[in-house]
């Protein structure tokens, strides 16, 4: 355990707004349900059992199941996405290599689940639309220093591309392809970078 | 009724060979219970009732639902998504058109049904994958036509490509946004087709 999610009592919302201990506390207990017993233990109800927290708080702070499941599977990629490499062809390369390594872990079929429940349920549309527009934004931040290096065309609609590449590792991990090898990463990274086409077929 | 389904005898199967009629009969009557009672009505045991077919028959040509439900849905799609609009550029762009536009309708929604499906039963991811991996190289015949023309590198990984593509609008259907603009789409070929490096960054 990392905190001390089992030591807090009862805790009571404060509105829309998130308490940030109880916020931490819930989180921390989905996450350990979600290790300990795996997809099929994760519910609202257990969560808020473990974390002694009432369920309409939960509720209030994350409309859906997928949601806050969401929340926890984004934790759990921690922060090694996006590292400078110091040009934007190796900022995508590691980006790419990244996400479909962490998607060989629980982490991808966790990610798997949520895909499929949105296909049914709302609400866990919803929060999977709400992550994935929010990652493509996140993840600009590679084209973003590659514009800033000059590297980069200024007048690029950057979320849009990187959608891009994320969907690239979506269709990967939903086919259960999810071995491409670093020469067709690097290719696909170079095909689009410098584009494909000929003088003729329009690239300058 | 496109055909005479409903008027065959009971079939017998001649082995994994498909028997052309047979094969017909079956999908004929699987796209019938789809249409008129909607996914939740769709199952190997229906569809052998109603083409008067063995189920061991179908399943013979068929190993899972999902394969004979993608084969229904390949159907419906046509053949309209690769036309020859004389250059690269226009392809990709009447090609996502297509799909985006197709997956409005209730195809997006038997298509969804599938992905979702394969993340929890194998032999569905099996028949995704297998899909998923013979439309990127059928679609391929966009960039070949390019690559005859002068228009495209000969030295692409063309599934690999056309695989970006496709799974741009995958990741639209799966999140519920089949909606981007005829600017977006334009601005997206015109990015990797042509490159959104600067000199700098790596373009010639």
């Amino acid at each position: 355990m990392t905190n001390t999610a089992r030591d807090i009592t009862k805790r009571t919302s404060i509105g829309a707004q998130r308490n940030p201990a109880s916020e931490d506390a819930i989180l921390t207990a989905a996450a350990e349900i979600l290790t300990e017993g795996g997809l099929s233990a994760f519910s609202i109800e257990a969560v808020a059992r473990r974390a002694k927290a009432g369920k309409p708080t939960i509720y209030r702070w994350w409309p859906s199941k997928a949601a806050l499941l969401l929340d926890v599977y984004h934790r759990q990629k921690g922060e090694t996405f996006y590292p400078d490499t110091g040009a934007t062809r190796g900022d995508l390369i590691a980006f790419l290599e990244a996400l479909l390594g962490f998607w060989k872990t629980s982490g991808g079929e966790v990610f798997r689940s949520i895909v499929a429940e949105a296909q049914s349920d709302p609400a866990a549309l919803e929060a999977l639309r709400d992550y994935a527009v929010t990652r493509c934004r996140a993840s600009g931040v590679i084209l973003e220093r590659g514009v800033a290096r000059g590297e980069i065309r200024g007048t690029l609609d950057i979320p849009l591309i990187m959608e891009l590449f994320s969907s690239f590792c979506w269709q990967r991990l939903l086919t259960g392809r999810l071995d491409p090898s670093r020469d067709q990463i690097t290719h696909l990274v170079d095909a689009v970078l410098t584009g494909f086409a000929t003088e003729r077929g329009g690239a300058q």
